[in-house]
C-alpha cells in the first residue's frame, strides 16, 4: 500500500530536552489509516496532527473498542534512530485486535508505515540520554452506531510524543500497593488485551493507593485474590532465594515486551529464571525470611522500576536497603545500553531507521 | 444553572415509524456540558447535534474512562411525553462516576436538562406504539494526556434516536448462550458500572454465539463460573416452581431499571420473588425435572425479552413451547402499558414532561 505524505506548511519546535515530561507534547504529523469492509485497510497517509471529527454516537465512545500500544524511538550518540522491538509490538497490537474483534493490521506494513512517519519527524527525538520520542498506535471503532457489536469501520493511528528521561529525579525504588478490594482482570476476559477499558478499571483502586501514599497498585488474580499479577502500568520481577520469579502469563496478565526482554536476559546470564504462580503468602513468607532481595517492575516507560516497599493489608515489606536492587541496576543498564546504541544488539532488537 | 439554547436553521425530517430501527438516526439538537476543576460543570447548552472535535490524545480513546445510560420518552395516545424512572437512570450514572473516578453531575439538573431538550425535539418522539425515543446520557474524559490517571476534564452530552419497535417481528423468544470461555466481569472489577469496556469485553462471546445461532450470551460469574450473572443487553430471570428469581446484585451484574421494576411488580402481585445467587447446576436440574417453567430478559431496549433456549456445552434447555411464557407477558404488558400511558402508574414511575 502506497503512503501518501503530506506536510506541515510550518515546522513546530521541539521543546528543550530538559522540559519534557510525558504524553502531553505532540509531534507536527500524524499517521492515518481506514477501515472498511469493503476495501479493507486503506487511505494510509501521514499528515498534519489534527484534531478528529468524530459522530457523538461513535461506537468507541459507548463501547471502548479500541486497542493500542506504546513503543519509543531512541536516538543513539552517533545520531541514528532506533526502535526496540517494534515487530512485538505490532505482533501485540494483532493479538489485541483478535481479542476485540478488530480487523487485523499488517504487521510489516505498520513498521514500514512507522517507520515513514519517524522519517519525517526525526528533529522531533530527543537526544538526551533517557530522553525518547514515545510512540503511540491506537485502533478505534468508528461506526456512528448505538447498538452493541463490533464496529463495521476503523480508523488505525499513530501519535508521537517527545518523552522527558523517566528517572529525572533519580532511579529510586517506588512504594507499591496490593489492592484487595479491586480486581483488574480475570481469566476468561480481557486483561491480556491492550484495551482502553483495562485502563478505567484501573483508576479507582490507583487513587486509592496514591491517597495512601503508594505510586501503584499490584494486582491478585480475579478468581483467588491470592496470586499476583502485574503492576499499574508494569510487569513485576521478584528475586527470591537468586531465582528471578514473574507471575506466569495466564489469560489476564499483559504480555509485557520489557517483561520478555528481562527473561531472555536473565536466561542469557545463567539466571534461574521462572515464569510461574507466585502467592501473595510466598511472596510476605519470602519477606519475612529473607529471601526476597529485590523486586522491580518491567515496562515501556520506565524499562525497569525498583520496587522498595509492597504494603498488603497490616504488611508493609520493605524490600533492600532503599537503593536500586544489584539486578534491577543491570537489567535497567542493559536494556537501555542496548536501546540508545551504547552497547552491542547481541540479541538482535534493535530496528535501525 | 441556566441552559442556553441555539436551534438549528432548519428542522431535520423524522423517517416513517415505520422505517425506523435502532440508533443510526439522531435528532437536530444534543444537550452538552463540561468539566473542569475551577469551573466544576459549566456551560450547560442544548445546540444543534454536531460532531465533537477531539484531539487524537483524548484519554477516553486511549484508557476508556467514559460512562453512559440508556432510557426511552414515549408518546401516549394523547400526545403526552413520558419517562420511564428517569431518576433511577441518573442515579446510576452518578454510581458508574464514582466507580470511573468521574466528578458526579447533579441528578436534579440532568432531568431538567433532559425535559428541556425533548421540549425542543418533541416532534422527533414517534408515534406508533412500540416506538420510542432513545436517550443516551454520555460522560467522556477529555484531556488530551497519554498518562494513565483520571481525566480532569470531562465532556457530558445527551444524544435522542428515534428507534422503532423491538419487537416489529413479533415477541418471539430467543435462544442464548451461555459461554464457558469467557467471562464478562468480576467481583472488585467494573461490571456493575455502565461503562464502555465493559461492552467491549463482550464482543468475542457474542460474536461467537451468533456464529452458533443465538442472540445473545448468558453470563457466569467471574470467579467460579458456575453462578449465573446477565445476559448480553439485559438482566435474567427465571421461573422455577413459580418462583420468580433473578442473580442477587454482586458488584458484577448491572443493577437494571428494568430489573428492578420486575421485581417489585412481582412483589405487588404477591409472587415469590428472589433475588439470590442461581448456579448453572441448579438451572440445569430445574429444566431436567420440569421445575423451570419460563426464563426471560428485562431491559430498557426490550423491556422484556422471553427465551425460550439456553445453551451450556451440549446441553441444549428448551424453555416452554416456543411461544412466550404467561409471565414473560404479563410483566411486557404491566410495564409497557405504564410506559405508554394505557395504564395508571400505580408505581410512581412516570415523568411527565
Amino acid at each position: 500500500m502506497d503512503i501518501s505524505i503530506t506536510r506541515v506548511e510550518k515546522q513546530g519546535k521541539r521543546p528543550e530536552d530538559s522540559a519534557l515530561g510525558f504524553g502531553t507534547i505532540f509531534t507536527d504529523h500524524m499517521f492515518n489509516m481506514d477501515y472498511n469492509p469493503e476495501k479493507g485497510w486503506h487511505n494510509a497517509r501521514i499528515e498534519p496532527l489534527h484534531n478528529f471529527s468524530i459522530s457523538p454516537a461513535t461506537m468507541t465512545l459507548h463501547y471502548g473498542q479500541t486497542i493500542f500500544e506504546g513503543l519509543k524511538a531512541y536516538k543513539t550518540a552517533k545520531g541514528e534512530i532506533q526502535l526496540f522491538r517494534p515487530q512485538e509490538n505490532f505482533k501485540r497490537l494483532n493479538s489485541s485486535a483478535r481479542g476485540l474483534c478488530i480487523p487485523e493490521i499488517d504487521e510489516a506494513f505498520a513498521l514500514e508505515a512507522l517507520k515513514e512517519l519517524l522519517k519525517v519527524e526525526k528533529e522531533w527525538i530527543p537526544e538526551t540520554p533517557g530522553t525518547s520520542l514515545y510512540i503511540r498506535p491506537t485502533v478505534f471503532a468508528t461506526d456512528p452506531f448505538l447498538g452493541v457489536r463490533a464496529s463495521h469501520t476503523y480508523r488505525y493511528f499513530v501519535l508521537l510524543s517527545p518523552v522527558g528521561a523517566y528517572y529525572a529525579e533519580g532511579f529510586n525504588p517506588v512504594k507499591i500497593l496490593i489492592s484487595k478490594d479491586h480486581v483488574r482482570a480475570v481469566r476468561g476476559g480481557v486483561g491480556e488485551y491492550k484495551t482502553a477499558g483495562n485502563y478505567a478499571a484501573s483508576l479507582l483502586a490507583s487513587e486509592k493507593a496514591k491517597e495512601e501514599g503508594y505510586a501503584q497498585v499490584l494486582w491478585l488474580d480475579g478468581v483467588e485474590q491470592k496470586y499476583i499479577e502485574e503492576v499499574g502500568a508494569m510487569n513485576i520481577f521478584f528475586v527470591i532465594n537468586d531465582e528471578l520469579v514473574t507471575p506466569m502469563l495466564n489469560g489476564s496478565i499483559l504480555p509485557g515486551i520489557t517483561r520478555n526482554s528481562v527473561l531472555q536476559l536473565g536466561r542469557k546470564w545463567g539466571m534461574k529464571v521462572s515464569e510461574r504462580k507466585i502467592s501473595i503468602d510466598e511472596l510476605a513468607q519470602a519477606h519475612k525470611d529473607g529471601s526476597l532481595t529485590e523486586a522491580f517492575g518491567s515496562g515501556t516507560a520506565a524499562v525497569i522500576s525498583p520496587v522498595g516497599e509492597i504494603k498488603y493489608g497490616d504488611n508493609i515489606m520493605h524490600i533492600g536497603d532503599g537503593t536500586p536492587g544489584k539486578l534491577a541496576v543491570k537489567f535497567n543498564e542493559a536494556i537501555t545500553n542496548i536501546q540508545y546504541g551504547m552497547a552491542e544488539d547481541t540479541e538482535n532488537w534493535i530496528e535501525k531507521l
